[in-house]
């Protein structure tokens, strides 16, 4: 793969290269400076939002609606799809293809899911890559959509510079299912699906929400597959990401990049212990599972072998 | 806080000193070795369940009926609840209390709830070691009860000894809510709330999904508030553990511990770079924010210190 090809296609909005890239960026934990170094100063002018929603909130169609609007203003918007499903069971590559072709006509919108592989983390830190690549890409805008369970899945959408919580009435346990502290951190809350019954309880509750939280978090109402209220949302966002959220846009970037190092520094750590001790950790495991070490011993002496 | 009795206490199956012991490593990540070095010994013996559904499936009663089962055949049995609800929501704390209530008459259970703090992950770190303490404790079966989305919820039930995932009835999403790799990985189904419409088509997707995976994973219908095929269900669970789940026990201690390893790395690299590192952590940062430096170049700078 021709990385010098790739970075410069990024920096051309070509759309191919920025498939691969964010592709590279998932798949080369330990590589994929190679992508963000040389676009990185080109980045820093894309908005990042976060949307949030359990399942069936009607968070996907919400997101998309939003994205629409966004480009009709004349935007690039690019949505990157956490997606909790898994491969096997077709939900992730099935629900992408129908957004796909809904958005696929519409130039200027590139939608891209990502996964999680494997047990340990990453990707947040890739998704953080893909902003960086989409940013460079010109992309003006970026919904980092999201389930609102899981800590996660947290953290990604606490990181970006707006909030949405996307809630629907009548599902009583829906609020707690997103309660991991997504709902402290909502600079806005969308009550989607508002035509249905249980819309003024839900309300009430948010309402009590602002009210014990001493906020004054907006609530809008949408119904998402109409498009009832997106405009007013979306207007609300737009001018909302610089003044309206809860923290500057400053602090916010300040966080995320925190975040983001701190992810790095994970991953790698970890990439460079098992490359420079392989026998060692195997040997290792095999010594604390007989009980002849504990697994904090054994991982004192395999951060010793990391500074060797 | 004297830490030395509070291993002692462990050791004694005194119930304070096993709740101090995990507020102690859920707190100071850096120092629970401190905890579970001692303890490290006399762990092995428990046997690990995780239960998963998403909010709604009941989840939380099947637990309760599912512990008080295995009690009664003579067993201590641990709960620890990965609760992704926030203290200020209250949904922690309150569901605690109430749950705590229904058990604490029950001596030999003990339930705790454990919920993620910080950006950093670490709560499955701490998850891990709080099974320990348990273990040490002469608990004979540990049950880790979590909610089926997210990345970390997933990974800590992937570690159990033997999973089983928590469905209803007549929630046509909630397949879709629960898909990150959960039913691949599930040892086996529990269709709960069994007595409501929609059972059948649950079933013929369940039969459809083992069809499709090639496996034979069984299918238990339940209905937690009545107790109702509670019994077959632990029966075949406790059984089940050492023959009938997808891996040996052996396997899959040893991938517990080798994920155990790697998170306790990746929070110690994150430790020792902060304390080693914290002036050039924040003038890097500004670097960076100023697009003179990449966070990759960050990191590779923070990296070499750790080493110093």
């Amino acid at each position: 793969m021709d990385i010098e090809k790739i970075v410069e296609g990024i920096l051309q909005q070509n759309i191919r290269s920025i498939a691969k890239a964010i592709t590279f960026v998932e798949n080369n934990p330990s590589s994929a400076d190679l992508i963000i170094n040389p676009i990185f100063g080109r980045t820093g002018n894309a908005k990042i939002f976060g949307i949030t929603g359990s399942p069936g909130a009607g968070k996907s169609t919400l997101t998309d609606k939003i994205a629409k609007s966004i480009n009709k203003k004349g935007y690039k918007v690019g949505i990157i799809a956490i997606d909790p499903s898994s491969p096997f069971t077709g939900g992730a590559i099935l629900g992408d293809r129908i957004r796909m072709n809904t958005l696929s006509t519409v130039d200027g919108i590139y939608i891209r899911s990502m996964a999680t592989r494997g047990m340990l983390g990453g990707l947040n830190r890739a998704c953080l890559d893909a902003i960086d690549i989409l940013d460079a890409a010109h992309f003006d805008y970026i919904i980092v959509e999201t389930v609102g369970v899981g800590q996660d899945e947290v953290d990604i959408v606490k990181v970006s510079d707006m909030n949405a919580v996307v809630l629907v009435p009548g599902m009583g346990d829906d609020i707690q299912a997103l309660k991991a502290g997504i709902m402290e951190i909502a600079d806005v809350f969308v009550v989607n699906k508002s035509d249905r019954e249980g819309v003024d309880k839900l309300l009430t509750i948010l309402n009590h929400f602002n009210t014990l939280s001493e906020k004054d978090t907006p609530i809008f109402q949408t119904i998402a597959t109409t498009g009832k209220g997106v405009e007013e949302l979306v207007d609300y966002m737009l001018i909302g990401v610089e003044k309206n959220a809860q923290k500057s846009v400053e602090e916010r970037r300040l966080e995320r990049l925190r975040y983001r190092v701190l992810k790095i520094i994970q991953e790698k750590a970890v990439d460079e212990v098992l490359k420079k001790s392989k026998d060692s950790m195997e040997i290792g495991l095999n010594k604390v599972l007989l009980r002849e070490n504990t697994p904090y011993q054994l991982v004192e002496k395999l951060m010793e072998l990391l500074c060797k």
